[in-house]
């Protein structure tokens, strides 16, 4: 990322430079004082928010905003049925996986039908982060290499070794040896057969982690490349790069913490729409809606060669509450037909925004599937001559009339469109008509 | 650990291997189709549990069973005020650090007063691992080395980075080489001042890692060494360690997953007991009751040099969910004078031990502090000749007597006492009468 694109960036955050001119008695004081430069914030003044409900959140000042940025609350914030069963389970039973408990199993098996028949164990963990450490972990084992292949604005996680392959947490230090980056597949990049281009790169990233003599371990996608800047298009464009690194002994790991559990509309994992076979699946964020549980599902030849180097155990991995509330979550999913409103809301909105493109040349491109969708602002409509500081203006003036957003891409100017699943047409209207207003008087 | 003594310490365990003559369809049989090789289950028949209230744990067999091993439900399995706090709080909002939320800097105010003023950041995220990898990183970029020391049978947690200095986690490889262990300090190894001899041990690690090229970014003990079997005694060993670390530009991180949040009976946090001055705390387990949540306790310097590099962000880390749990902790500490009790306990408990001890030879040794307590058992209570296969065994007997226990240690022959904080002085008794009664059986 350039140092003016950074800039840029963080005029939609708060900066923590200004806590020289903040009240440390006020609630944002207090946060300074408390997370220190680890402190991250979204707008240059927070929004400190009181409740929530559906696809709404309400600030303590009784501002209702529309959430059409937060992809964890997925199935809307404070749903009943999970408060229910986290505080029916909380008050029942919480303890670890080194005893048995019928509601853990319960969750798993229903869990593991939504994956293919060979992806027979799931590991539990509390993160996103956890999830990849460890499937990063159990692909080095099976492969006995050790390099991997990201795309170049790819983030999957926090931990030491998810942070090497994740080059839009680093600020200064350049990727680690052991890791190779290769732009995401955009058709602007590729061409025309964006997956043919992408395996070509990826094909290259191979030869090059073993020049260096890492060897490919696996290439990781998050196959709706929420940070790349949201690509979805055309599905199975990631058939060829997986079998490139299969063939070179490497695994292909689907990180589902961003497409999965039915965000895309009309599949409850984004690897399932691309008709991809992954060695290893990781997910997160909206397991739970917000209760902190994540997990990998590995084939059980793999978890046993790792297990046999490694005692691998998570003390609040896998607990009956999570397990309570990802069951709710998957319950809720299937009783209220989120992956068919993801589907219906989404397509909804990916209309509205191809007619408000008609009027605004500064949109260069849509791309998305369901609830996850990607808008690009250029200058001139040029592709190439991105525009973070209006994606950054539009995010502010959005936040003025109430609605949450935020933008994602190398860039930064791709605005990211990922609502709740409970997302009705009606607020996707509301939506476009805000945007609508806002392009208008931006623009 | 030798294949004899993992042999043995698996006949505590189940083990996988049975899963066989498992029915596939019982919840054990699940259970191991589910997780796989990565089933850690207690007991050769692993218990199905239903409920937990105090210190009790109800099998759903209608047993009840006395908790003396885990200490993450550490003010009482399913305390009223930690499931009322979680229930309301979930149900009212449950949402990411990007928006500033009250009950998160009221919780993060209260636990920074229990630190020193210089730990003036606490970063948020879900798990002692996590907690870990991220002081492990704030350690090298600080120093600008690479080395850690650890002791020889530590565990501090299971992220890659994390599972490198943990050598109780590995099975078949060696320690990577920028991680040295030392003996942890039992004046059995180190003589008379056990603080002095585990300081030179320390000096001569930091020299192996100047020598081999990494330095030395820092020392990491859990100042209760759980893992290694117990040692908290004379308070104020640790110092001269720490003093030679500093002096090499290393960090001394205390990890207090373990000893932390009142366990040890006298002090907060196991550092203060022995007048320590880490740069970096970490905590976790009991931090939520079972809510999974874990901090880094952090100068604001380190903090912001470690941010100038890296963007660190934890999605659940430190929502207002994980903070209501928490507050309920302290809450309960306080009002139920949970640290008093955890010394008035811990004493009743280590009084009894050692008039058990007089009338068995085995007891070769019985060291703790607070109700963190481990007693080793050795044959003709010769402390060079460990015993787990006797260790092993008083845990499956005390079972059948309705008491949880585990093992710890480089041989797994010291049995770990570490039950919830609101443990009774009657319940000290049953747990002593039933030791005693298993113990005359045994031997």
């Amino acid at each position: 990322m350039t140092a003016k694109v950074k800039q840029i960036l963080d005029m939609n955050a708060f900066s923590p430079d200004s806590a020289r001119t903040t009240d440390p008695n006020s609630l944002l004081g207090r946060r300074l004082n408390n997370f220190g430069a680890a402190s991250v914030l979204f707008y240059r003044n927070p929004i400190e928010m009181a409740g929530g409900h559906g696809a709404w959140l309400t600030a303590k000042d009784g501002t209702q905003y529309l959430d059409f940025y937060n992809n964890v609350p997925s199935v809307g914030h404070t749903h009943p049925k999970v408060v229910e069963a986290v505080s029916t389970q909380v008050g029942k039973l919480n303890i670890n996986t080194r005893y048995l408990s019928g509601v853990v199993d319960d969750y798993l098996d229903r869990l593991k039908k939504t994956f293919p028949d060979y992806l027979d164990n799931i590991l539990m963990c509390c993160t996103g982060s956890e999830a990849n450490d460890l499937a990063l972990r159990i692909a080095m084992q099976r492969s006995g290499k050790r390099g991997f292949i990201v795309t170049e604005t790819a983030y999957h996680g926090n931990t030491l070794a998810v942070t090497h392959i994740s080059p839009a947490a680093l600020k200064k230090d350049p990727l680690p040896d052991h890791v190779v980056a290769v732009p995401a597949p955009f058709s602007r990049i590729y061409g025309q057969d964006p997956g043919k281009g992408f395996a070509g790169a990826v094909k290259q990233a191979v030869a090059e982690l073993e020049e260096r003599g890492h060897g490919c371990a696996g290439l990781i996608c998050d196959s709706i490349f929420s940070s790349d800047g949201v690509i979805s298009d055309p599905p199975g464009f990631l058939s060829e790069a997986a079998a490139v690194v299969k063939k070179a002994g490497g695994l292909f790991i689907a990180d589902e913490v961003q497409p999965g559990f039915a965000r895309t509309g009309t599949h409850m994992w984004g690897f399932q729409r691309h008709n991809l076979s992954p060695d290893l699946v990781t997910m997160g964020k909206p397991m739970g809606n917000g209760f902190p549980m994540a997990g990998v599902a590995a084939k059980s030849s793999d978890v046993k060669r790792f297990c046999e180097h490694v005692g691998y155990f998570n003390t609040f991995g896998g607990n009956p509450v999570a397990a309570a509330a990802g069951q709710a979550v998957l319950d809720i999913i299937e009783q209220e037909g989120l992956m068919e409103n993801a589907h219906l809301a989404g397509s909804h909105a990916m209309a509205g925004l191809k007619a408000i493109r008609q009027k605004h040349s500064q949109i260069s491109d849509i791309r998305g599937c369901g609830l996850f969708i990607g808008m690009d602002l250029c200058v001139d409509g040029d592709p190439d001559k991105p525009d973070p500081a209006l994606a950054s203006d539009l995010i502010n003036a959005l936040k003025r009339r109430h609605i949450l957003i935020g933008a994602a891409g190398k860039y930064g100017n791709t605005l990211k469109l990922r609502p709740p699943l409970c997302l009705s047409i009606k607020e996707v209207d509301i939506f476009m008509d805000s945007l609508s207003q806002s392009l208008n008087q931006l623009i």
